[in-house]
């Protein structure tokens, strides 16, 4: 499963440099999870509300071209790592336009109750788990 | 003339106490702006181009109900004021599953260049002038 | 009393235009506020462990002279009226270089439970409503 | 060389999870780089005014333990590798009240022109490569 979400450059996420500030990658590639979690079957609020968060780990990210205030980008999303209690989510940002490819980049997440304590997906969440099974890059 | 501007709420635009931070109404506001102005008939990246900018002089906003995760927002955006060297804008934000209303607010703007020396508009910039005073709400 | 509060500003806070995006100004309230509360005895953080939260219902901004990257700024910050279920703190942002103001401004808050329900502030806590009492600006 | 940059955590830097969202740590790690760069010998803001921007090529952090609003947070900034068109930064952030150690991390930074033309720094901004070869971690 790949989803994409497409988002127009907020002006205030440029930079004096007259570009979109690196930061906001991470931001657009969580607006990007959020779509693909929806689409597995249960919005992220829903998982959260049963009681699990998923807190980044690791962040990666490649700047390959500058997206510019107004450019129409995607975000593609696809699920490319799944353990008992980590998953990992790659990202690729692209200019509607053109296609050029801008950014790419991954997150790693725990999966983890309300109080921050490790859950074993597979055993504690068992429903949520094979939704994400199903949706597992192969 | 009147333009919505749809909004997914991000994770990143939550803060804890589970709601949308307020600061980040006024980029809701901005991405309305930049849709009223496209709108128009000219982006606003083209009116920068053509070296007029639209800075900040008041932003005024009422929070009447919090946005949270997900919610899917609409942005209405107006012209409420205009002279030859100042611009008022005005929003309203609701929640578009039930309507109701979250947020308004206003954002009045000098119209300078890119030295921030003031611009005379109407005399400096007449085409410009003229497509803004087409839109301005009476 | 009046609180001063120093930040350096951030690449990440300008934008485009070459200056600091007008969002930034909320979010230096808020650290001045923070600071603010803090020297009236009791941290906001404690405030909203005891299950009280002041969100915004009103924010209010002058932009005078825009700040720029690597600009020290100071914040200071008074509390300028206060009602049983009601704060309103303001606020002068100037460069320390040149002691140049740069933006004026002010928040009204409300006062609420975890579950935004408003708290009568002098009944239900009357510890903090008199310590917000002895720091009101006459 | 190390430089140690002290910063207080903003409310408006936590999310719906009650702690500091992810993308904050590359702003963060942003600030000790300016001040890296400042103790250096001269500012980045001096840099840019010479006509050479350093804008990321690569991001990679690892989230070990939560920050949190009112926290007050050292990142640690290195200049760990430098070639003639690239420079690497590393971060270590950690919590001051306690010592522990909260994230670590890395940014890859090209060296190009306002028109964003890659830069040979060893031959064109020769004095400012040899700034950068002197505090170089080896």
């Amino acid at each position: 499963m790949i989803t994409k979400t497409k988002l127009t450059v907020r002006y205030a996420e440029t930079d004096q440099m007259g570009i979109v500030h690196h930061s906001n990658y991470p931001v657009w590639y969580e607006a990007g999870r959020t779509d693909f979690i929806k689409a597995m079957g249960r919005s992220y609020s829903q998982i959260e509300a049963e009681g699990v968060l998923f807190p980044l780990l690791e962040l990666h990210c490649k700047y390959i071209q500058a997206a510019k205030y107004e450019d129409v980008v995607i975000i593609e999303t696809t699920l490319t790592k799944l353990t008992m209690v980590k998953a990992e989510f790659s990202y690729r940002v692209y200019r509607e336009r053109d296609g050029v490819l801008l950014n790419t980049g991954s997150t790693v997440h725990g999966m983890v109750t309300k109080e921050l304590r490790p859950v074993n997906m597979k055993k504690e969440k068992p429903e949520i788990y094979t939704m994400l099974e199903k949706v597992l890059e192969i």
